[in-house]
C-alpha cells in the first residue's frame, strides 16, 4: 500500500477534477503492474496497472489507495475492471465518500467473488487524497496557505523592501508545492501590486495550474492562458462562495499565496486546511509589513489553530508544514 | 573530547565568571578521571578530574576542552596540577583568548615535557563556550534572545490576551534554557507590566540566575533576592553600555526574555548572539502585539541575520535556534 501510496502523489495537482490514486498489482510476491491517476484525470489509476499487467493481472491482488469507482463515468466502472481482469483480492485504504460510489465498489467487488480489505493504511491516504475528500465532503477545494517570512512574521522591510527574505531553495520549493496543487491563489491587492506570473518555472514542461484571483474591483491584466501560464479565473467574494464555486468547478487543491489581506480573510472563515511556511533567519521587526492582515480576535480561544506536521532545514530558512486541528 | 565536551556543558550557567569546562583523564584506554567546572567556578574541571583519578593520572592523557590556565588566580594554575600529577599528554579543544592565558598554559605544559595536542573539536567547544569567548573577547555576556510566539510573530491578539500560547513543554524548555544561563534579562515595561518571577522553576534547588532588569524609570518592587530568585539587578540604557557593565561583573551569558523594546534595542545593536524561537501553531493576525518592536530599517540588507542551527517539534510547538551570522 506504501507503493499504491507513492504512486499516487504523482497525480496530486495534475488530476482533478478526479482523486489522485494509486495502484499496485501483485501476484506470486512480485510485482505486475503499477498505475496512477493520468493527467486531466484519467485513465485511473485501476485502468493503467491492468493495461500494464495484462493477462498476469488474473489472480492478482490490488492495492488500491481509493475504494474503485462502481459509476459509469466518462470511464467504466474500475471495480468492473478489476472483476473482469480476474483480480481475486482486493486490499483498499479508504471508502470513497462520493455518494455515487461510497462503498458500493468494495460491494460490488464482493458479490463477484473478490476478497475485499478495507481501511488499510487510511490516514496515510486521506492525508493524501484531502483534497478530494474535502471537495466532496465540503463542497469546496482543500485550502493550503503559504506563509514565506522573516523570523518576525514580516513580509518587507518598514520602508517596503522584500527581495528577498527567503532563499533560492525555499523559493524553488514553492514551485514544487505549486506542482501539487490544482490552482495558485492571490488577493487583488497583490494582483494589482505584483502582477505574478503563478506559474510553474524549473521543472520542465508541466500542467500549468489555475490561476486564482480574489477580487472585486477591476483587474490589471496578467498574462492570457499559453504553455507556460494556466487558466486565469478572477472571483469576486466573499470567500466561502468564492471556495464553492471553485469546488463546483472542480478545484481538489488550491494553493494561497498570499497577500495579508485574503490570508487573514481566509484563517478568519475557517478555511484553511494547511499552512506551509518558510522562516528566514532575518528580522525586519515591528514596523515591517505583516504576514497576515487583522484578524480581530476577542480571544485567544477563538484563533486558528494548526498541529505541527513537518519541519527541517531548507536552503538557509526553515520549513514547516501545519494541517488543521480536527 | 565529546565526552569533555558533554561534561562541559553541565557548567553552563553555574560557573560565570569562569568557563564552564569539562576534562577527562585516560590511562591505558579506561577513564580514570572526569571533571567539570564546579558551580560558582571553582574547583575548576581539572582539578576535579586529577582528584578523581589521584594516582591513577600518572602517565594518563587529560582531555580538555579549554587550555589549562597558567596564571595564579583564586587556585593555583591547571597546567601545573597536570604536570605535577604526571599527566604525559594533554589533548585541547581551545586555546584560551583570556590575554593572562593564552598560549602560555600550553606553553607551560610542553615546558614540562608534556605532548600536547591543540584544537581538537575546535567549534564545537567555542560554541560551546561562547559565552566566556564573547565576554573576554567583546567585553559584554553573549546574549540569546528567546521568542516565543504565534505562527505570524505575535505574543497577544489585538485584544491583549496572552495566555497560553506556546504550550506546557515549550514553557518548561524555558526553565531548561534559563538553567544554562547566569541571568534572565527583561525591559523595564515588562518588569513593570508583569512582575515577571524571572526565576527557575520545576527543577530542584538549582542556582537561581540574575534577574537583570534594564529600565531607567523607576521600577516596582520585584521580591528580594532568596532561596528561589537570583540577585536583582536594574541597569539603566543605552544597551551598549549596559551589557559592558555586566562583562564587568562577570556575567558571560544573558537570556533576553522581551519585551518587544528590548528585543528590538539588542537587535537592532547587534547584541543578539542566539535567537530561539518557540513558535506555535496558532495565528493571531496583524492586529495582535508583535514580538519585535520597530526596527526602523531602511535595507533589508541592514536587517539582522542568524544561521538556523536546530529546529524540532517541542510539545505541540516549533523549537528552532538560529546563531548570528559570523
Ligand atoms: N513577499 C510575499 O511573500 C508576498 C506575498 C503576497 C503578497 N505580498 C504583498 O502583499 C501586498 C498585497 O497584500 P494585501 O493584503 O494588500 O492584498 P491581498 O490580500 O493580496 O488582496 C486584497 C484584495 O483581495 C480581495 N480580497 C481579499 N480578501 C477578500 C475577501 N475576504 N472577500 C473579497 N475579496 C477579498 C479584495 O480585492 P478587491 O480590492 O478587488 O475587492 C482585496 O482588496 C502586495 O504589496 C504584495 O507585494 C507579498
Ligand atoms: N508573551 C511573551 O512572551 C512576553 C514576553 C515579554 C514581554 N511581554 C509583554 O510585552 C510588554 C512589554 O513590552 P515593551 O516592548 O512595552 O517593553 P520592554 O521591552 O519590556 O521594556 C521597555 C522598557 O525597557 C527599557 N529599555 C528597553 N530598551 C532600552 C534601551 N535600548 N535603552 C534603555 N532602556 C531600554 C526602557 O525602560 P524605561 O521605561 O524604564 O526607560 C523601556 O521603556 C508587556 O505587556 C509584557 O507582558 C510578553
Amino acid at each position: 500500500m506504501d507503493h499504491a501510496l507513492r504512486l499516487a502523489r504523482r497525480g496530486l495537482g495534475n488530476v482533478w477534477p478526479n482523486p489522485a490514486v494509486g495502484c499496485v498489482l501483485v501476484r506470486e510476491g512480485r510485482i505486475v503492474g503499477r498505475g496512477w491517476t493520468q493527467p486531466g484525470g484519467r485513465p485511473h489509476a485501476e485502468r493503467m496497472a491492468l493495461d500494464a499487467a495484462g493477462a498476469a493481472s488474473r489472480g492478482a491482488t490490488a492495492y488500491v489507495t481509493l475504494e474503485p469507482c462502481a459509476h459509469h463515468g466518462r470511464t467504466p466502472p474500475c471495480a468492473e475492471a478489476l472483476i473482469a481482469a480476474g483480480v481475486t483480492r482486493v486490499v483498499s485504504a479508504l471508502t470513497d465518500p462520493d455518494p455515487r460510489v461510497t462503498g458500493r465498489g468494495h460491494a460490488m467487488l464482493r458479490a463477484a467473488g473478490i476478497a475485499v480489505t478495507e481501511s488499510v493504511r487510511a490516514d496515510a491516504a486521506a492525508a493524501l487524497q484531502r483534497g478530494f475528500l474535502t471537495r466532496v465532503t465540503l463542497g469546496r477545494p482543500m485550502v493550503t496557505l503559504k506563509l514565506a517570512t522573516s523570523f518576525d512574521g514580516r513580509i518587507a522591510t518598514g520602508s517596503g523592501e522584500s527581495r528577498w527574505i527567503t532563499g533560492e531553495a525555499a523559493r524553488r520549493h514553492v514551485h514544487a508545492l505549486r506542482l501539487t496543487h490544482d490552482a495558485v491563489m492571490v488577493g487583488g491587492g497583490t494582483a494589482r501590486a505584483d502582477l505574478p506570473a503563478l506559474n510553474i518555472r524549473g521543472f520542465g514542461a508541466v500542467r500549468q495550474p489555475v490561476r486564482l484571483v480574489i477580487a472585486n474591483a477591476p483587474m490589471p491584466d496578467l498574462p492570457p492562458e499559453d504553455a507556460a501560464h494556466g487558466p486565469l479565473w478572477v472571483l469576486p467574494g466573499p470567500l466561502p462562495e468564492a471556495l464553492a464555486e471553485l469546488g463546483r468547478r472542480g478545484l481538489t487543491r488550491v494553493l494561497c499565496e498570499g497577500g495579508g489581506q485574503l490570508a487573514a480573510g481566509l484563517l478568519g472563515a475557517g478555511l484553511v486546511d494547511e499552512l506551509v511556511g518558510y522562516t528566514a533567519g532575518v528580522l525586519l521587526g515591528g514596523d515591517g509589513r505583516a504576514a497576515v492582515g487583522p484578524l480581530g480576535l476577542q480571544h485567544l480561544s477563538d484563533a486558528p489553530r494548526f498541529r505541527l506536521a513537518e519541519a527541517r532545514p531548507l536552503g538557509g530558512d526553515l520549513f514547516h508544514r501545519w494541517v488543521r486541528h480536527a
